[in-house]
């Protein structure tokens, strides 16, 4: 270790994190503040980075899951040399087009593995990297797959529910590479912690099988004590830190007052008389620099004989491994999705698209072995594993199923988690009801453009008799909202297998399915090579002249060719519109768009689901034939009929329409 | 006791249900079977409830968590002589319009405490009523207030995140009133628990100052012993009953196979001849029927003990009671409220909604003693309470706040039991982007149609530069979407107020206000009585011949009033919209709803939010100024700028469509 002492090092964390907080007037001083000896010594001694190679596969992950605390790791950043944040970016804190927002962004900032603020996230992310981290090993050895992930995490982060799912899935699965370091500080926002909470932490990560151990989180000796020991374990490992929030600020430290605004300039001054730091701010002086740039440099030498041992695999390995991690799909499985088209459109299967889902994967889970299933607990109602595909177990990494319990918002972050680790496309099932149990994660994959896949089944009232808790109705709509999501509905056996296809084939962002319980006949009529669900919609029947469009997806997309039939019978020409995707649809051109839709006034929309949003493809709501409220319990047969989306009512309403 | 043996009450639960499920194939029997003897040794000697008077104030509640196992709770009531529940209904379990609906729900069926269904929900609503019930107890006293508060939680119930956040706050707050029965059969949907968990499940309760206990939860004489000792604590109790899923199944019980099923004809006539219970389908032999209905009618008793004990309160205090057990509002509330609003319109102060809602509460809560509030440790941000207003704290319930800590998903699942209870109002408070977190919650209020009301504060990219992770987007229309939520977004102080009074006044639903960080000028000109924001939509200026009309809701409603005075300087006269609530304005006649907006075609609506939805009162989505996507952290008046959210570009947008 440098001459520099300790508190140098640490200080240079406090002032930078305190004054650019000062300079942009908003921020989060008393966690850097806090935890800048954990930090220090973690990122002197323990992590394994190189700042000149910020994505290095093998580097030790480390993820601050209080994510406010950001200017701890900008901080951190600039003072080990990573060349995105110099004193610039660091005076630029939280300032409009900086790489140094207000919570570390994913994409935006290199050394941020993860985007975190919304509390619970970045530990259930970083229980996901360790997991991906095992599994990648497993397949690709550990001479090339080898390191730990580490976690700051706060209160706010543990009392978050989340956090209790992602203890109990990596106690449960036995990483023992996660260290998990916790803020002890016994403050939250309202006051002291003891407002809110009396839990045992360290008892209640023991419950779920982790190790804990405690240090002094001020002591540099005890700090490095507890994190060699939590090198080895055989267990994931929690270290509870105890530190003052806001450490150095003469009057405030140890108070709430220190965790989300400025200090003030008299109380940074006096901080600086305390500590020692008699420095303008901004400034750290060049042995202390100097002596975190050495130990920023510390893990260049573990990059460069990493690569050794990468450049020593066998090459198919070798290229393989590389073309995992970079996200790249490999060659065939689009062939492989083409051949199976074709059969479908052959054998025309009636079945539910939850199944004919599962068909997809018995296709795509072969040709990609980076795609990781799992469900939360719904297994055999998602239809998400196929034969052949292992679980992943407690110390045993190599399958490619997760159970993931009934713990769905864990789920999804964990699935975000893998897929920020990378060498993993998760995907991941639950009831199409319970995308709310995980919304906030869903949220996350969609801001940091992760390839994360959603089998979201029952998607309905077509699930019939659990009733309204379990059949969505305005989740379609609020699933839609969300920027950068990809919605699909598809509504037969070869939609499915199309949007399988495009959900696979997307890299900047994640796609969900919402898939029926019921059965669906096949109505793509002929084999095409083109995936008609690319283009978010397309006229499934009744090209040529119209009277009316019927617009539809999923399954109503078979009421309306039965409404279609009756309007025939009537006289009256009707187009029927399959929609998979609204998202997709509205990237075509306008002339496209209108081509499929004709003329707005004679348009109708069949969805068992809100109304809510058709209005962009639909005159008003009175064209939309849906679900007017919460559902109810019965046969799937009779909430149909109870809620008069039937074949006669769309006729009935289309016929209003054409003829108005 | 009855000389009936337990074996015979407990199998009357367990065919009950088995053929239940097997008419209506579809439903759950694992657990009804798995849960009889303990179900059947607490409602016939510990759970004090009076089917004559099944919503008897001071009666314990029973909260069946793992409501799939609704059958077990039709049983239940059935046998103990609930008039909702003949045999006809349980022969129509599950089947369109019968009360027996596939998950319990609250108020569609006498007995029902709660809808359940969503795992998890059950368990933390049931700790909302058992703090409630304090809180009305430490009111009213425990003459009239004194029960219990029983749940029925399966292994799914724990493994949700939802579970940590109920269970850490109930330990916290020593709600000793409160008995978990875990119904600890080693299953899961997907296997054996074991499979995706390894949890030491008394162990986590432990460490959030839970007591546990254990029992056979096949042996009466064990389960007795078990509850009488949870009847005394200075906590809550957990006991983990050992049971066996589908308990009498001869070749299927202990396995996954019961848990979603119909057992099918065979295996139930093998459960009949392994259980010794000859019985047709549906028959319970008279003495079983009677000594449960004997059992059933033992809390009359207590029920008329305790009307005696409401008799001999003082009048006023018995009315005040009975008053806010009803759910009515004190008289006075509505004075205070108008008396509040001329002064707004006097002063006229420039604030926050954030602080006008605070400013609201400063009028509500003195007029309203059961208004209780909270917030998911955001109290200095949210604004949410007032001075005065005393903290709950354990074992001390007398005040009126609740400091839930970083437990949304808690908190609103709280609410709802506290709502459920009665005698209590709840409001809280978090971030809106953070509805995320609690969004299950609010759908299950919503369904359910509970007084709830969320105070949802910075509530656009007006928060500034805590960036994308906390800028709501799409919230609003997700939330919107939601049937039967009320949502909210206050231009002014003068309709955060009115929007207040309409939330506080509706009593068969939830309401949200959407608040801003940032201040905002009183917008209302001229005071009067008529709640003007009960219309949903109402014109701000600019009556009398329009060439436009922009609409706005909230923060925008001022952009909105600046791009008048653009339009105007261009010679174009625009009406100006304030839309705080687009449910109620719907509620409208067509006829108000048109003269308020004015020409399809020649209106602009402005919200720093998703377009999405807005094509509802909108052209299209190139009439609406709002957010492309994510937000970005910055200052909030670089931000307004940087995604074109200002005045100029709203006349821009109006001017083409004034002109086009």
């Amino acid at each position: 270790m440098s001459a520099v002492p300790h508190a140098d090092l640490a200080n240079a964390i406090r002032f930078l994190s305190a004054d650019a907080v000062q300079k942009a007037k908003s921020g989060h001083p008393g966690m850097p503040m806090g935890m800048a000896d954990v930090a220090t010594v973690l990122f002197t001694r323990f992590l394994t980075f190189d700042p000149a190679a910020p994505r290095w596969p093998d580097r030790d992950r480390f993820v601050l899951s209080a994510g406010h605390g950001s200017m701890l790791l900008y901080s951190l950043l600039y003072l080990t040399g990573y060349a995105d944040i110099d004193l610039d970016q660091i005076k630029s804190f939280r300032q409009l087009g900086a790489r140094t927002a207000g919570h570390p962004e994913y994409g935006h900032v290199a050394g941020a593995e993860t985007t975190t603020g919304p509390l619970g996230q970045g530990l259930a992310n970083a229980v996901g990297m360790a997991l991906a981290e095992r599994m990648t090993a497993a397949r690709f050895g550990e001479a090339v797959v080898n390191h730990r992930t580490y976690v700051i995490a706060g209160d706010g982060c543990l009392m978050e529910g989340i956090s209790q799912e992602a203890i109990s899935l990596a106690g449960h699965m036995k990483l023992e590479r996660l260290i998990v370091l916790w803020d002890d500080n016994r403050i939250c926002i309202d006051g002291d912690v003891g407002l809110a909470s009396s839990d045992d932490v360290p008892a209640r990560f023991q419950a779920s099988g982790w190790r804990t151990l405690a240090c002094d989180g001020h002591d540099p000796q005890d700090i490095t004590r507890a994190l060699t020991e939590a090198q080895t374990s055989d267990r994931p490992t929690l270290i509870a830190c105890r530190t003052i929030i806001g450490k150095g600020a003469p009057t405030l430290q140890g108070t709430a007052k220190t965790h989300g605004s400025p200090l003030g300039d008299a109380e940074i001054a006096g901080a600086r008389a305390a500590l020692g730091w008699p420095h303008a701010p901004f400034e750290v002086p060049e042995p202390i620099l100097s002596a975190w740039r050495t130990a920023g440099a510390r893990g260049g030498v573990a990059r460069v004989a990493w690569e050794d041992r990468l450049a020593s695999l066998p090459g198919d390995e070798r290229a393989t491994l590389i073309r995992a991690l970079a996200g790249d799909l490999p060659a065939g499985w689009e062939d492989a999705v083409l051949a199976a088209k074709r059969a479908l459109i052959e054998t025309r299967p009636k079945v539910a698209s939850r199944k004919a889902s599962q068909m997809a994967l018995e296709v795509l889970v072969p040709q990609i072995p980076e795609l990781v299933g799992g469900s939360a607990d719904l297994t055999g109602s998602n239809l998400t594993q196929v034969k052949g595909q292992a679980d992943i177990l407690p110390g045993s990494y190599g399958g490619h199923y997760i159970h993931y319990g009934v713990r769905e918002h864990g789920m999804g972050s964990l699935m975000n988690g893998l897929a920020l680790h990378g060498g993993v496309i998760p995907y991941g099932g639950t009831f199409l009801v319970f995308a709310d149990y995980m919304r906030p994660a869903i949220r996350m994959a969609a801001l940091m453009g992760l390839r994360a896949i959603y089998v979201l089944t029952h998607d309905s009232i077509g699930l019939g008799e659990d009733g309204p808790t379990h059949q969505p109705v305005e989740h379609l709509a609020s699933l839609r909202a969300i920027p950068n999501l990809w919605t699909f509905r598809p509504a037969d056996a070869v939609e499915t297998l199309e949007c399988w296809a495009l959900a696979v084939g997307r890299s900047d962002g994640p796609s969900l399915l919402a898939l029926s319980r019921q059965d669906l006949p096949t109505l793509r009529e002929a084999y095409g090579e083109e995936n008609l669900s690319a283009k978010g919609a397309y006229v499934v029947a009744g090209e040529g002249p119209r009277d009316v469009t019927l617009i539809a997806t999923g399954s109503e997309v078979t009421i309306a060719m039965a409404a279609r039939e009756l309007l025939a019978a009537d006289g009256l020409a009707a187009a029927v519109v399959s929609m998979p995707s609204w998202e997709l649809f509205e990237a075509q051109s306008a002339e496209y768009r209108e081509a499929v839709l004709g003329p707005r006034a004679r348009r109708v929309a069949v969805e068992a689901a809100s109304a809510f949003g058709w209005e962009r493809w639909v005159e008003d709501k009175t064209a939309v034939v849906g679900m007017p409220g919460f559902g109810a319990s019965g046969p799937i047969g009779d909430l149909y009929e109870h809620f008069g989306i039937t074949a006669e009512a769309v006729a009935r309403v289309a016929k209003a329409r054409a003829e108005g």
